[in-house]
């Protein structure tokens, strides 16, 4: 898979072999380094973010397997510049330790290194158990501008955080994905069943329900979002990912009731993102996100990108 | 569906909604306009195109069924221009029947109407009943930029049709997707069994073989495709699209594989794309798109677009 990425992206990446790294093709001095990644089975998270204004490196696991320190040192050493580096890792306890772990083998090596964990996700009741899911993308996108601007390593971290504090996401899905090497479901879900506010690893979720018509799950995801926000005076940022074998087609149906209940709720919508950005292989189903946005974040979210997956 | 896509790009598009078209937000003069469209199920296409660089509006019929000459003719009467209007149809009976009536009617309302009908599905042997399918995309974007540089309806023709010639696509499907009214598959096929060369309305294939590794995949497709084609000296794009429910994960680990063949045969490659550019609902498949380039299609390929599914 990422000799595909980067047979098919050769003009904008290069592949770390030995260490299932894929970087920029050409390294950029005098700015922080960003890097982010995880187990496999996600994309286009996160190889599909690699390139101008986005990260500077991401590093692939086997598939739902957090990635191993020495790979992750490997695309710290590969990317490092003299204005240090900014690991980007999902609240997993896996890639937590593991990206840790690297950051203090760089640290050892007298790289300056520092960490931003993403959480975006509130099917988990406790903070410090969220895990990190489609809200990480937006972390790629407003951080990746703000180093590709020449902001410090700590107003990178700065505003990485700010994204992290002010997304939000909750999914649902309809059928599971399968693993490659077993065979068997991520988890077992009736064919008129649907599971709430499940992890992109086939984690299990908050309920389990019977089949609801789009307008449903629109009120279910975006009213419980909403509790997250105080939105008076305030613009978002909604995306609406599909988990991996949902097409496009359902996608809008679903943004229409999303977009027509948001307008109920007197929500003030900036703009929309409206794709597969985080995936579970072939698994259906939708999460949606909102980030909260200020004049700053808008800037950097609308800072054009050249990468392989294009976030526009 | 329409609602959705118009409401989550009111920056770029409008709708139509009495006659099921997206437009351009801003109507643009002075350039010859672009119309495509054709069933619905094959999102992005053909609504995500519409926008500066690509097309001027895009009629959606009923799931899988050709829109009606009254609201393709609503689509020519919206956008046209002193310059003239280029219909872009793909070579099935409804739609081009459906296409030339309305480009009728438009001719006795003094317009000036041409159509180009695009037939890239090389599983048909017979030229004439060729089908179009994800290769159109490429017309789309390459007489868009034709038509945003200025060029002339018959200009503009000219450059769809010679993209026509240069096209050829072939695709294979694992899994059928399922009709929204009736919940039937649109074909059927073994679990481990695979369809080579059908329609993106389950139309029937070439043959049914058993399931095939990436590997073989690329061989049957690509190998194939070469056959329409004279290699020695030319450039290529190449188009490896989803058909809705196969996800990237699955593109790029068999992109490696076309990757490596296309090699090993010394095709000469400009560029990728790789994604879900033109579906069939939720089908589990891919197709494969080789264009030969020449120096101004490659010029016309590159033109930098800004529509609700990016293709740059």
């Amino acid at each position: 898979m990422l000799e595909g990425i980067y047979k098919t992206n050769k003009d904008k990446v290069k592949l770390l072999k030995d260490s299932d790294v894929i970087v920029r093709k050409n390294k950029k001095e005098n700015k922080v380094a960003l890097i982010s990644g995880g187990g496999s089975g996600h994309e286009p998270a996160h190889a599909g973010y690699v390139g101008y204004g986005m990260l500077d490196a991401a590093v692939a696991g086997p598939v739902f397997t957090s990635p191993n320190p020495k790979n992750i040192f490997n695309a710290i050493n590969e990317v490092k510049t003299d204005k240090g580096v900014l690991l980007i890792a999902k609240n997993y306890s896996g890639d937590v330790m593991n990206f840790k772990m690297a950051a203090k083998i760089a640290r050892n090596n007298d790289i300056a290194v520092e960490i931003v964990i993403v959480n975006d996700d509130i099917a988990i009741e406790d903070p410090d158990n969220r895990r990190g899911i489609a809200g990480t993308v937006f972390v790629h996108k407003i951080a990746g501008a703000a180093a590709e601007k020449g902001m410090s390593l700590q107003e990178v971290k700065n505003i990485a955080e700010r994204v992290v504090e002010n997304v939000k996401t909750k999914g649902i899905a309809l059928a599971p994905c399968y693993s490659p090497t077993t065979g068997k479901p991520s988890f077992d879900l009736g064919e008129n069943e649907i599971e709430i506010g499940l992890g992109i690893h086939g984690e299990p979720g908050i309920e389990i329900t019977e089949m609801m018509s789009s307008k449903e799950i629109a009120d279910n995801l975006l009213t419980d979002l909403l509790n997250y926000f105080d939105i008076n005076n305030k613009q978002f940022a909604i995306m609406i990912n599909s988990l991996g074998a949902t097409p496009l087609m359902e996608l809008n149906i679903l943004a229409n009731d999303i977009d027509n209940l948001a307008h109920n709720n007197n929500l003030n919508i900036y703009n929309y993102y409206l794709n597969s950005y985080m995936t579970s292989m072939e698994m259906k189903g939708v999460s949606l996100s909102l980030l909260e946005l200020d004049s700053e974040l808008i800037d950097l979210l609308e800072f054009k990108t050249k990468t392989p997956f294009l976030f526009n």
